[in-house]
């Protein structure tokens, strides 16, 4: 790797940074962390681990000039001060405008639709208001533009009544879409411009949290489906210019059809069981990729789940792990803990991905890792 | 993991170490390691890097007070604090007495001898010298008892001759087995008496060198063979009382009878492919063991190789890799850099495991990757 860029800089010290360090290390990579909490997941992993906000503007700049490479596992960043860095001849993967693109849905609502890429219905609004011509959308969603993640700053609309309760602020009515399975395809790209994509993944969310709860991989879906899905991926990231990892979330309609969801640029939930399931995990492909490497091969070695480790409800302060031993005794059970010392209601504590010979046992496998394994305090 | 050990002592910081260490972050161990060299492989990645002399008595029993459970990586440590440790009620795994035994293969042959577990006839001898009563034996090896490691303290004599190039010192002289192949099994067994092997797999050992230098998982060898390997193996573990992970190195003779060459108590280099090819890699088996937790499936996803990184001879300095890209590019390639900066001629630098679908596969990756990654200065 002498020739090539060897401390990597990441912008965010969770547990998708921490999966990065673990796949990073085998490259001799050097690894600096940014991260505002003292005890975030790679603190004591990354080579250098540095406190500080994301979002601010000398913080992150300071940071990224002592890298060689800089690039992020969440997608909340100041940009400006990436702007800079790159201005000033740094590399840095994911760019900067398409992380700025996915932060605000309102841009990326609208790029897909300039570039026909199929996608719910939506209308941008400056803020959130009953009108008679939109009748016709609901159920639907009210989301921000900005500062929506994992769930937050989404609202459900029934009927104009429902107006009132929705997040204040620029942001976009969705079509509500009765969707018969969420999809997600993981696709990365380097500079010499290969683009290689991970088999269809099936996500279960849960109910209420809309955190990913569940995934099988692969997804139980038709062959032109999964075509579908994958030429849908590496069409968002060819038309992004994107170099790094991708994740396109989909929707698969009641009538078949496939639409694109949500995108993240890095490492996703979604790709965590392609550690143990797949010849090239997606932390070493997103490195891969942003090192101008020559993408791994995605090929499965055998079906599989992967289970999110959700601080159960009701349960705040350091975490107690219920149920690992009964889990660990599960053929082809991997446990991944994250390190966080402390739990609280749904916070992703860790996960487990089982492999397993077919979907059948797969489901036995979840559902018994869903009732053993409980994380309380 | 509450209930158990959380802060795992290794003497040793080396490359077994260092994956030990990328396997425990999963399960949120702290990871404290005592190494002699400032730069060992480990120093960036343990939680505690401690450097001193794994021979010391001091330094080993302040370094493992400090611990909650200690292991290793390297047998050659100081067993009289270990005991020490031990009486002090600190948890040791694999157990001092066992290290002993290991560390002497005088007493190890004898341990064999008593046992009735099949190996290579041998004569214990104070020094090497000529008997003509040892005549039929020849050609043999005269084996120094103790810091023999890697080759180092091995002698070949074909007459008499030979024995004044001998190392000096107490002893044993081996008949050289003639063998069709040099196989190995990894056994795992916890306080619960749990025992559990990996596959057999096939070693192919460098001509001058006496380091595995590639090896082939599954081995090429009858059910029959695989069987007494694998019998041999849980038998040594058993016999041995012995609490962690065992490498059972073993001849298969001209007349297809096994017998057992070299034990290791710890991960070992015929293991490394488990990392991609097996449900449970050796180095989580490692700590399982260790901890007492329920012992994980071995069960291989798929056929794999493994190739040796070593310096190329006649360069020492800082390491340049060449060739990198195009191993990387080979499907089912996996690149393990071991993060030593100076390179020395033979030293193990990394590892490369490929998987394939079958062994002819195997071996055209296998010399693909021999033929084009070099490793310079």
């Amino acid at each position: 790797m002498n020739t090539r860029p060897s401390h990597i800089g990441i912008l965010g010290g969770g547990q998708l940074g921490r999966m990065l360090i673990q796949s990073a290390i085998d490259l001799n990579l050097e690894i600096s962390v940014l991260d505002p909490d003292a005890s975030a997941p790679c603190q004591a992993l990354a080579h250098n681990f540095v406190q500080g906000s994301l979002t601010d503007y000398q913080a992150v700049l300071e940071f990224g000039r002592k890298c060689d490479l800089v690039t992020i596992e969440i997608e909340n960043v100041n940009t400006k001060a990436l702007r800079k860095l790159e201005s000033e001849g740094k590399p840095v993967f994911p760019q900067p405008q398409v992380i700025e693109l996915i932060q605000d849905k309102r841009l990326q609502k609208s790029f897909y639709q300039e570039q026909g890429i199929p996608t719910a219905e939506y209308v941008l609004m400056e803020h959130p208001q009953w009108s008679e011509q939109h009748a016709h959308m609901l159920p639907a969603f009210y989301k921000l533009g900005r500062a929506g993640y994992d769930g937050r700053g989404v609202h459900r609309i029934e009927g104009p009544e429902d107006f009132q309760g929705a997040p204040q602020g620029a942001g976009l009515l969705e079509r509500q879409i009765n969707f018969q399975k969420e999809i997600s395809v993981i696709v990365a790209r380097n500079k010499n411009g290969e683009v290689v994509h991970f088999p269809t993944v099936e996500l279960s969310f849960h109910p209420q949290q809309n955190l990913v709860e569940y995934l099988f991989a692969p997804a139980s879906i038709t062959t032109q489906q999964d075509q579908q899905a994958q030429e849908l991926a590496e069409r968002v990231i060819v038309d992004l210019d994107m170099i790094g990892l991708l994740a396109v979330e989909m929707f698969v309609d009641q009538d078949g059809s496939v639409m694109v969801n949500e995108i993240a640029p890095r490492p996703h939930n979604s790709g965590h069981h392609t550690i143990e399931a797949n010849e090239t995990s997606q932390y070493e492909q997103h490195l891969r990729a942003i090192l101008n490497l020559p993408l791994g091969s995605t090929r499965s070695y055998t079906a599989a789940a992967m289970v999110n480790l959700l601080g159960a409800a009701g349960y705040t302060g350091p975490a107690k792990y219920q149920g690992l031993e009964e889990v660990m005794a599960l053929p082809g059970a991997h446990i991944h803990l994250y390190g966080k010392k402390v739990t609280k209601p749904f916070r992703k504590m860790g996960h487990v991905t089982v492999t397993g010979a077919h979907i059948d046992q797969l489901h036995e496998r979840v559902n018994f890792i869903k009732s053993n394994l409980k994380i309380l305090s």
